[in-house]
């Protein structure tokens, strides 16, 4: 599962790609580094509240919204996980036939 | 308005008083030191999404489900918030009857 700052930094980008914007454009209007704010788009930095409060105001997103749209990537996440591996008591069960080497599939094959 | 980290603190160490349990208790299960949760909880430290990650599993709780909570009290908060200081426009209307001292009632006194 992603880490919360990966989920903010995807939908920071999502957001500025959307209103046609550079990071220049946005990190200067927020007064934050560019490297800072591409860090933060890419999820390696922890963006302080303080600096997350900027990078919103310049993108016109409220910070409720972010944090509402970051909530709701993660109950998708969380509900179409699919473990990379089977559980021990799964497999023990000669109804599932295990599908190698389909990790896409393996939703099917459980079901089966 | 509160920083995001305020909130976050607030909702954490509501969750933690309602399942009527201590830092020491929370702070170990998460492995985390008690004063970094204590920080956490009073907003003075920002968390790392690793971190908040254990802290919420530590009390059974999702984190999209404490981004939905805090994303609400900040929508809450922009609807209910007053500004201490009246802007000068409305100052210079005769028709806004200023109630010294009384920040609570500014906005029955702005609607009077």
């Amino acid at each position: 599962m992603p880490l919360m700052r990966t989920e903010i930094g995807e939908v920071l980008r999502g957001v500025r790609s959307a209103q046609h914007r550079t990071l220049r454009d946005v990190a200067k209007q927020a007064n934050v580094s560019l490297g800072y704010l591409s860090e933060v788009e890419r999820g390696q930095k922890e963006p302080s509240s303080e600096l997350l409060e900027a990078i919103c105001q310049a993108l016109g997103l409220p910070l409720w919204a972010l944090l509402r749209e970051v909530s709701n990537r993660m109950v998708l996440r969380a509900q179409f996980y699919v473990p990379d591996t089977v559980p021990d008591d799964l497999l023990d069960s000669r109804t599932i036939r295990i599908v190698p080497d389909a990790r896409t599939e393996s939703r099917v094959a459980l079901k089966a």
